[in-house]
Order: C-alpha cells, then structure tokens, then sequence
C-alpha cells in the first residue's frame, strides 16, 4: 500500500506477525489479560469446559476483587471464592478485597505499557490506550480462549483522529472535554473505532486526566482509546514497571476514518443527563436540579488529583443535608495519599462518607444504591437507567469538581460558583 | 418494706412515679428512644396503624442508618427513604448514612445520661448502662407504642451484681473479661436480671471498656447492663451534653439476685467459638485455626481506643496474605480522630480494609459477608450460626488486639506474642 500506519495497525501488525491494516482480520498474541468478580467466573467456567486446561501463560493473567469490596452478600462470596480458589490453583496474581478498581490497579502498578496488547472483561479497559497500548473489553468466554491460547481474532479498527486545541478553562476538567466530546459524537459516533486523542491540550494533560478520556471511549461506540507516549508517559512508568517498551506512534502519512478538531477554550463543565451518557449539556442548563446523593470515585474520576480538586471546594463548605456525598478512592494506594495529604479528614469533616477501593456503587452492586424517585451526580462513566442499582432513579454524570459543588449545595451547580470564592489549593 | 433499693429499681421508681421493687410491674415514661435502619420501618408501619398519630414527643426520638449504610440494595433504599421521609415529617432527628453506629452515636453525642430510661429497637441498647442509665431493646411494634405514648410498661428486673477485682493483665481487654463472664454465667445465666458490673476493676475502666461490657449484657440473657456514674462518666459527659442529670447509686442495703465475684488476674485473653457467645475459651486452645477474614469494629469494639489498640499490634507487620482484615470505626468522629492520629495510615498500610461507620458485616447485612467454610474472627458480639451473612461460614469473637494479631499472622493469635515484641503505643 505505501500509506503510514496509525499507532493501532503497528500495536496489531507487532503481535500478529503480519503487516495488518484497518479492515483486515489478525490473530493477536495477548500481553495481559484481566477479568473481575463480575465477569472471572463465567470466564473460568467456560475454560473449565476445556478438559483439564492450563492457562497459557500465568504470569499474564490478573484476577481483581473490586465490583463486590467487600463482599456484599453470600452470593458474592461464592464469586469470590471461586477466583480465589482459581488464582491459586493456577498460579495467578489476585488482586485482594480492598486493593482497588482493576484499571486503575493495572495502570498504577506498571502492569501495562506502550505497545502492549491488553484484554479485561470490563468495557472500562479501554482506559490503558492513556499508556499507548492497545486495550479493550472482552466477554467472559472469549476470555476463556485467551486464558487457554493466549490469543484472539479481531478486525483491525481504523483510526478517529481527534484534535484538541486550546486549554481548559477554570472549573473545566478532563471530564468535561469528553463528556462533550462523547455529546458531539452520540453513543455510537465511533462505532469500532480507535479514537487517537491527540493535540496541545492532551500533550498538556496529566496521566490522570488522559486515563479519564481513553477510559470512557467505548461511551461512544470505540473499540479502544490511544494517545502518544511522551515524558509523561515515561516518567509515570519510572518505578513503577520493570518491563522495558517502545513507544509507538502514528507514521505522518498514517491513513485515518476521519480527523476531527475540539477547540476546549469554548467547553465549560458539561453534565451527561439521564438516561444517557451522550445527552450532554452545559452545567448551566441543568444547575439547580436537587441531588439527594453524590458520588465521586470510580475508574473514570477516583485518582488522587480527582480527589485533591473535590476537596479544595469541599474545604469551603459541608454537604448539604439534603444530600450525601460518598467518595470513593480507585487503590488503596490513592486512599493512602489522600490521607497523608489530609484530603480524607477536608471528606470527613464536610460529612462525606468514604467508602473503601472498589466499583461498589457505580454498577450498583452495593454501597450508594439511591431511593426511588432519587436523583444522583456521579463522577463514573455510565448513566444508564438502572445503573446505580435502582431503575426509578436518575443518574446525572459530571466532574468531580463540579460533583463536589453540587454535594455542598444539594443541587447541580457550577463549579466556578465555588472556585471564584478563593484560591483552590 | 424498709429495705434498700438497686440503681435499676431507683431509676424505674422515679420514671413511674412510684415505689417500686423488682417482680413489680411499672409503667415507665421513657427519656428517649431510638430505632434504625432494620427495625424502624415496622415500627413506622405500626404507628401508622394508629390513626393520624403524632410522636408523643419528637426531640426523645432518634433515628439511625447504620445497619446498611451506604445502601447496599434497592430493597435497603426504600426503607432508607421511608425513615427519611418520616423523619421529615414528624421533626424526628435523624443521622444519616456514614454518622456511625446507633449506640456509639447515641454515647458520643451525649444524649445519654444517668437515670435516664433509653429504648431502642436493637437488642444492645443496654450499652448504655455504661451511663449509669437504664437502657435496653424493645421490639418494633412496643416501639411504636412508646412512639405514641412516650410509656412502656416493664417487670422491675432483679439486679445480678457482679464484684470485679484485680488488674487485667497484658493483652487482656474489656472484651476478653465480659467473654469470660459470658462464658461463666452461660447464655442464659442472666435472664431478665440487671447486672450490675461493680468493683475496682469496673472503677479503673474508662468509658469506652464500661461500653463494651454493657453492651454484651444481652448476651447472657440480661434485661440490662449498668455501672455507676464516677468522676470518669462525668468527665466523658462533660462538653457532650446540655442535660442535667442526677447519679444513681444502689443503696448500700439493696437486695440482689445474687452477688458473684471475679478476679480478672486470673484471665487471659479470651474466644467464643461457634456457634455461641458463650462457648468461650482461652485463646490458648484455638490459637492456630486458620482465619480468612478479621473484623474490627461495630458498637462492641469500633472506639478509638480499640483502634489504637489494634494499630500498636498492625504497625508490626502486614496482614497475611491468607486473610482480609476489615476496620469499621464506630462513627463519623472516631474516623476522623483516627485519621489524624495516623492509625488509618498504619491501616492501610498493613494491608487493612477501611469500611465506613456502620454495622454491615457484624448482622451480615453486607461490607464482608464470609465464604462458604471460612472462619472470621471478629470484635463483635454475635457469632450466631449465619450471624455474619452465610451460615456456611464459623464466626469466632475476641478482643481488637487479639484480632490484629490473629490478622498479621492468619490464624487465631494469643496477642500476648506480638505485645512482648516491644512497646505498645
């Protein structure tokens, strides 16, 4: 063909062996495979059916306890026990009860690097591209043939090229820039494929804010989110990892589906609206609507910076009594700093409730499931009807900052509100 | 008669407004009540029943969310929003999701003091004796009798006098002397009587051991758990409450059940062993049964002194790679102090699983629900066959510092072994 290729193709054409393009179907070596108490025992069941198998590599397999932390009920228990009994079996590394939300454990432990091939049964999985690797979610029995092979089939996906220019004005965070990214794309605007975050504004990005745009990709369809690796990058991955690995960027002449720009000067805090994540507004549009709960943590907004911009508004004020705010750390390690910090006594003495790592109250497993007729602001990825483990419930999704204002005034509200009010530490 | 009377038949006498003895039966004017989240919803329904009922007087109710908080299932959230909406209604004070658990909320905020009749709709209301009141649990439907009525009628119980001498010994708590008692007088031992927790050893205790003693009177069968009022109580009450309140002392001629005397040199640390709270044994002879899960808090063990004990023992050494430890302080105020005293930093760097103020795993409603054929070792006060949520599951109780170090080492430790390693902050 003579063409360039995207950083996707060569990630692909590197673990197939062949020199794959968009639209071509490879066979990919895996270099990391995850799955959860939500989605493991399926995946285990199915490779049980296999004979007596063996997984093909353990030392590339990761088990998480974080969708069930801790364990809410009997039912539960047996998940968890199975894994356990599994990872040990197996030989697997199992990340325990109160470790944290898998993607950010994978991330913050150096377990992926650029130009990796990762695979998890989570949709969320797409947060790693943040790393410049190649990461997607997969079902429970398709992982149990990477658990047995070590490989999968996929179709190589064409590249969306986003270009985001200018800088994010106060108030406005990483969040913002893809809630209204994912607005401007619908649900299904990037339907298979890899969307290319690139521009000034991602250079500028820290690793926190770059893994909270690749994390919520799949919101509008893609297959997988990718960004360069730059110092950033690298100096994230100092200490943290031992694996050595090459950066992988896209060639000049590179042929993308489209290349689309986002000028984030003109974007405000944006809120995603039930039932949908893409029915994205203005915060102005929708501030003033009661909130009977709040919510920051998650895979998409539980990171330390998360919590240090939460807490420089709470510090202002107390949560309404109309209203609770739950905060929820991604790791162990993050609720670690957030206490040395004195981020976890600003929650506490606001009336926050911290509840331990884990998924808990985002896919409504437990700890914040709402009442009917409530309405939550939530800094997670989805808002989907039912979501937080009530269907009469509504779920608006926001920044953590613009959360953390909405918790003190028990309506949505405009973070500027609160940061106009003093320096934020 | 001319006899002396009991601290129990002194306060029943001046809330009926009669003289009366034990085997009397009174009608009592209740100071205060209080249900929470797995009991007030029947008494809700109940009262509702009465017509267009008013609460007799609504600063003497309070309503806690304790039990499964934060909301672990839709189920959990509609009684949740039925007490709130209750609440609102008739001007109830309620504490919310994340204030802690009721008895330690009830204590801490000082709206206990001695003479005082408390009812509340959990069997360990009698932890209040430790405020030299006369406090203990009433069903649902009673409740919503004294909701209407501010009165319950009662049996004067006799009163079992219990004699503590000598010092407890290195590694030995509160919770391993009333275990032992429990485990002397049998599940049933105590039936209907007050008991009266007297002696020198009772004298040197500080407010948060009287707690946990009162607090386990239920479990041998007692109607009540009371202790003087000394220079301590008032101290603890002090700056905590606005109420004036008079001490009540047995006269020194009061008849008793029985007196029973005991000295704590001779007892070390202590277990209950499934399925009962009066199977109890010294820790020598199930030390080394292997636990998957430790649990330390709930209205038993959750006080800051318990946490600084069990953090002097984690600062050892790293929780066992075989067993989750779960840490729930027992309120809002006790988090936050042990925030700034660094234990929750020892916590969570021993490996240590932080839940929030609340009852969850102790009645097994979620936040650490045990594996089919896992043994827990919990400070709680139940070890009933599917206490903790799976009756598949052995519970087994001690004190916090024998569960850190059963926790460092996997098994039921003698906490004597880690205690010799040095000194204990």
């Amino acid at each position: 063909m003579g063409r360039g290729k995207t950083i996707v193709e060569k990630i692909i054409s590197s673990h197939c062996g062949q020199d794959v393009r968009a639209g071509d179907i490879a066979v990919v070596n895996v270099d990391l495979a995850m799955a959860h108490d939500s989605t493991a025992s399926l995946a285990i069941q199915a490779f049980r059916e296999y004979g007596e198998p063996h997984i093909w590599d353990a030392s590339r397999l990761v088990f998480v306890l974080d969708h069930a932390v801790p364990c809410p009920n009997e039912q539960a228990s047996r998940l968890h026990s199975l894994m356990r009994d599994f990872a040990k079996e197996q030989n697997v590394r199992l990340f325990e009860v109160g470790e944290g939300v898998c993607h950010q454990l994978l991330v913050e432990k150096g377990l992926v690097v650029p130009s990796e091939i990762v695979l998890g049964c989570d949709s969320h999985t797409c947060t790693y591209g943040a790393m410049n690797a190649l990461s997607f979610g997969i079902g429970s029995t398709d992982m149990s043939g990477v658990m047995l092979t070590g490989q999968l089939w996929l179709k190589v996906p064409e590249t969306l090229k986003i270009v985001y220019s200018g800088a994010m004005g106060k108030g406005v965070t990483a969040k913002d820039v893809m809630l209204y990214t994912i607005g401007r794309l619908g649900f299904d605007g990037a339907d298979y494929l890899a969307i290319s975050f690139t521009g000034k504004t991602i250079a500028d990005m820290e690793i926190c804010d770059r893994m909270t745009m690749c994390n919520m990709a799949i919101e509008c369809g893609a297959k997988a989110g990718i960004m360069e690796c730059d110092e950033k990058t690298s100096a994230y991955l100092t200490g943290r990892t031992h694996k050595s690995y090459t950066p992988v960027f896209d060639d000049a002449d590179a042929v993308y589906h489209n290349v689309m720009e986002i000028d984030v000067n003109a974007i405000g805090p944006q809120v995603a609206c039930p039932h949908a994540v893409d029915n994205v507004h203005p915060v102005e549009d929708v501030a003033g609507r009661a909130v009977q709960q709040v919510f920051i943590g998650t895979c998409t907004n539980g990171r330390l910076e998360d919590l240090r911009a939460a807490a420089a508004i709470l510090r202002k004020g107390r949560v309404n009594p109309n209203c609770r705010l739950i905060i929820g750390p991604a790791s162990r390690q993050i609720f670690l700093e957030a206490v040395k910090e004195g981020l976890v006594e600003t929650f506490l003495k606001s009336g926050a409730t911290l509840i331990p790592p884990g998924c808990g109250p985002c896919p409504g497993t437990h700890l914040g499931v709402p009442g009917d007729g409530e309405t939550v602001l939530s800094t997670a990825n989805r808002n989907f009807k039912g979501r937080m483990g009530n269907n009469k419930a509504s779920v608006y999704l926001a920044s953590p900052v613009t959360c953390a204002a909405s918790a003190l005034k028990g309506c949505i509200t405009d973070p500027r509100e609160f940061l106009e009010m003093g320096d934020v530490r």
